[in-house]
């Protein structure tokens, strides 16, 4: 066999992995719905997916491990979501539009509303926390812009970050669609209550 | 028999099942904390108080129906807390003393965070779901006499409430006893953060 061909097939494994692992996690998604965070047990994520416990275990090797693939899986959307208005603005911008998109990915995407109730529960096991804390860190360096820029108050960041974070992830156990409200009005209105109330006063 | 003792006795077993009944929801409160919310059985709460599952049956029917109580052991205690200093002041005062009793409950009193694990949860059971609606609406009327009084801006007032609880139910999920900040100092920053948000500008 050539280098080339070795390197290529190393390569299509690596995605192949990949893209096994994303139907692995959009399975686990449904499967946490269904039975709940504490209930779901890899054996029926393994089912859904048509794979032994054993094949499964080469993908992912622990519940903790699928759910920090969740949270990972939002971050990056909302990353995404953001990379395309963070430049936009100052830092109150900045917060109001990570605050806004947050709330719509967790309301419309099934993983995200998934992510945001790992968020919201006890689950302390550091893989799926390690994701959520580079979450708040980048919400946290946009309150720091603007608490040195002088557009927040000077207050604590930490209680800061959880309060917003709670917030936000909290919406998808009130919100309801066929409200008075749509979704959007809603985010920009949490988020609005959210930025106004750091706003440093003038 | 005389219609006394006929009284007496009966008023004597009432309150009998009513002290078994708050003795059952602390025992609940155990196991919701070793279990968590889902995997809690009825059997294991009988267990623990040494009933059997037909006994239990008579003071409680159904896990949400215990987790109903558990919200009510905690919608009480607020009030308790309340009743001394809600008397106090105008709603700006009566909103920072709501959330910071709210905090200190949820964090000090076990029965209090299963509590704001229920609230947390997407358990939609109506018998646990009417004791926070009527808490909730305690909350409402304080933000509306604010509103009316032009205290705290004009807000959709759904919208403020649940922010608010969430917030506030969301901080055993962070607060470490063993932090910087002690939990009045904690609890003093997140209702200021939550209330001066709601200020109307002046």
């Amino acid at each position: 066999m050539s280098e080339t061909t070795t390197a290529e097939s190393a390569e299509r494994r690596v995605r192949r992995r990949q893209s096994r692992r994303e139907l692995i996690v959009l399975a686990a998604v449904e499967v946490f719905r269904e039975m709940g965070l504490e209930k779901a047990t890899l054996e029926a994520v393994g089912e859904r997916v048509g794979l032994s416990k054993a094949s499964l275990y080469y993908y992912v090797r622990s519940k903790e491990e699928l759910l920090g693939h969740v949270v990972v899986h939002v971050v990056r959307a909302q990353e995404e979501a953001l990379a395309r208005v963070l430049d936009a603005g100052g830092p109150e911008e900045r917060l109001r539009a990570f605050c806004h998109s947050h709330v719509r990915i967790i309301c419309t995407d099934p993983v995200g509303r998934v992510s945001a109730q790992v968020a919201l529960s006890g689950i302390r096991d550091d893989v799926v926390r390690r994701p959520l804390h580079e979450y708040m860190s980048r919400l946290e360096s946009i309150l720091r812009d603007g608490v040195a820029a002088g557009v927040f108050r000077d207050m604590d960041l930490r209680i800061a970050q959880h309060s917003i974070i709670a917030t936000l992830n909290a919406v998808p156990l009130w919100f309801s669609p066929e409200g008075r409200l749509s979704l959007d009005e809603v985010a920009a209105q949490v988020s609005g209550l959210l930025v106004d109330g750091m706003l440093a006063k003038r």
